[in-house]
């Protein structure tokens, strides 16, 4: 019993990933998307899109990896991709707040989810490479549908793009040629500046 | 390229699940939950709590089962568990749903989410009646934050609650005596009639 209350303690904390906003808006809306949102669409995608990974992958593993990926945000909050200074260099901050929040959980659940989130942001194998294929491609479906959505506010120009982008290659060369098109089209459309 | 376009489409489709709210209201909270929050919240719940199943469980058809058990209710809308009059029966809406909906994937897939679906409402599998579990106990780990939360605002006492909530024990003995205590512990609080 005393097992099950630490693991209830942890479900009821992660609970305030509702409350965390990411930058871009949901399919054709203004409205900002939170993170248990953009955790349940990666999961989604992944399913739906796993066929198109450049290799072998255990589906589940990215189904966990999409799922928890975010949860450190509770702590250290969400942080742009186009940010300009913190860019993406908060680690020693998420990795304290995935000790913290992970370490809710009995120890060898606590390890495996430490080890699944680390393994996600090391984007070393095979499914940490397609777990970030569909977590950058998710934005795209979003910003296009809302006319250029962020790239649009924040003046993000289309080299800038790419190159944030490129990394679904790693994961998924189908899923790469599929987003250069949507960018390309995009530039065509006037909803995203060279 | 026109297979992944279906899929795509599809997974533009289903953001639409985040605008469908439940009666539930997040913890420590009176903001509604939204199905997709709820969506991936069982399926973190099925992830941590996966040992309490009675039977030896799929854990990956599980999540698929959670993750998509509410995509229906985009046509079909959300029924509180404790609506009087549909009480739940709406299920020849929720197939039609179900058919436009995973209609739009690749027939393979299409065929694949719908027996996936229907699994979950048959409620006959260790996995569905597993998943059923976690559906049932999220919403007592809201209310019970919630000074009762919707008990409170739809005037449902307790014999109602232990009816609808004992589909638990289907799934997980363990989950249920947890469960059943947290309730008899709602009476004692004031927060549930009997």
């Amino acid at each position: 019993m005393r097992k099950l209350l630490k693991q209830i303690e942890f479900i009821k904390e992660i609970d305030k990933i509702k409350y965390i906003f990411r930058k871009t808006k949901l399919i054709n809306s203004d409205r900002p998307e939170n993170d248990a949102e953009h955790s349940w669409h990666l999961a989604m995608m992944a399913i739906v899109l796993s066929e198109y990974s450049n290799e072998p992958i255990d589906i589940l593993k990215v189904l966990k990896m999409v799922l928890i990926h975010d949860i450190v945000e509770i702590d250290s909050g969400d942080v742009f991709v186009y940010d300009k200074e913190k860019s993406h260099d908060n680690f020693e901050e998420e990795l304290k707040a995935a000790k913290r929040i992970f370490g809710m959980l009995p120890e060898e659940q606590a390890e495996e989810f430490l080890n699944i989130w680390l393994e996600f942001e090391a984007m070393k194998t095979p499914e940490s490479k397609f777990a970030r294929a569909v977590d950058r491609l998710e934005p795209l479906l979003q910003n296009t549908s809302n006319n250029g959505g962020t790239w649009r506010e924040y003046d993000v120009k289309y080299d800038k793009v790419i190159e944030k982008k490129q990394v679904i290659k790693e994961g998924s060369e189908k899923l790469w040629d599929f987003a250069k098109n949507l960018i390309d089209e995009s530039v065509e459309k006037g909803i995203l500046d060279q």
